[in-house]
């Protein structure tokens, strides 16, 4: 199983103190070490890095760490491999275009023998379960729409597809093309908000406690998904099992 | 016009010594400020990095210069913006996928008035004439081929397309999918083989000199392409106007 980070926030954030805490988890106080990436947003644009090394001792992961990045939307992902072998190639998040934005995708779970039909233009670089359960969730939104629909238009072809892949094993995911999170539960995945009043916040995996209050502008807002809650003392929500949530400037979409 | 370098090499090399040559052209001995990028295949993966800061002061390329990134394929660019605001989703060099591979572009030129006619998936993100021309490459390349051909299929089918791009204005590209390096000039290229016995070379715009001969070993070998000469003491030789070239393993493939 790997771990997942995922950001949507009203204003470019950084997410230093987060990343650092799924950093940990990569290789030092869990074993997920084989592989990382972390995907930015910045307005339609992308940076988008991938790392073999464990999250927690790669010179790549450290670099970032000291480099604040700002963000409207960030998914990270640390790995554990469970199918492809530890190579670039299998390394989330992917990425992909459709309608003349990037799209980016990272799964925790494990899909079993899920070899989906791609008979569109949306082909596998690498041998994941992952990455094939991504191209065909493009496939079949890009035969759904033929060019790029609101956020809850979106969430409601997702909502349509997922039972499909679902069937085949966990699918937890993230996903995000720079105008909304997606973030889909079928085994384990919670979610806060970060908003004035801001509070401290301490790390579970490492010893860093930040005074949001002091780094934050009242109008600043943050949704932050993960695998496990990153903190101690911060209220996280589980998602339930087969829920998607989208998160559009900080906050949950009601009602899509 | 902005500034390109491609590698291709028959072992992985690291592309810290023509990289720097060409980092110091993004404002610093010279006025391509408007951010660079650069890609590394490693077999079928890809890591691109893209920047909106000039080369010469970004932070990211000071890591990249001190971390040894090895790779066959290598493409990177510093921009003088000419069409398209300075944003990291008009920053070169751009990527998509396609036949499950990894396609990187960069391209030094100006192409006037081009609005090609995108009626397949491949749609740009940004407003730059260099990625509506990839887009249309990859339309045409996915119309003639059903799945990855060969590289001199490829390369025929390049040379058919290009003079439909070429009469729209200066068109000097880079073109690389991990298995081959394409390199096209309209105005100004330029390129050499280092190889066994390898010699000296001193960088045009910093104080450093490499030997060769030191650092590799003789099975290695590498093709530079340049827009103009990094070094002042090897042999560079310039691309005639219209030549595409392919590198394959460190050299030009003959006939094709």
């Amino acid at each position: 199983m790997c771990q997942l980070l995922g950001l949507n926030c009203a204003t470019p954030t950084d997410a230093q103190f987060s990343f650092s805490g799924l950093q940990r988890r990569g290789g030092a106080t869990d074993h997920h070490g084989d592989g990382w990436g972390i995907a930015f947003f910045e307005g339609k644009g992308l940076r988008l890095f991938v790392d073999c090394e464990s999250a927690a001792h790669s010179p790549m992961a450290n670099f970032l760490r000291q480099y604040p990045l700002k963000s409207t939307h960030i998914i990270a992902h640390v790995r554990k491999a469970t199918e492809g072998a530890v190579r670039l190639e299998n390394t989330h998040p992917f990425c992909r275009v459709l309608w003349g934005r990037h799209w980016v995708f990272a799964h925790n779970g494990d899909l079993k023998d899920y070899r989906p039909h791609l008979h569109s233009h949306f082909h596998p670089v690498g041998d994941t379960d992952s990455e094939r359960a991504f191209c065909w969730l493009l496939q079949e939104l890009a035969k759904s729409h033929a060019s790029l629909p609101s956020v809850p238009e979106l969430t409601l072809t997702l909502r349509e597809l997922l039972p499909q892949v679902r069937r085949h094993g966990s699918f937890n995911f993230l996903l995000s093309n720079g105008q909304a999170l997606w973030a889909h539960c079928s085994t384990q995945l919670h979610y806060l908000v970060r908003q004035h009043p801001f509070a401290h916040a301490t790390l579970m995996d490492e010893d860093w406690t930040v005074n949001f209050a002091e780094v934050n502008q009242p109008g600043d807002r943050a949704a932050v998904v993960v695998t496990t809650p990153l903190t101690r003392d911060e209220r996280w929500t589980a998602f339930a099992a087969g829920e998607l949530k989208v998160f559009v400037d900080g906050l949950p979409l009601d009602g899509v």
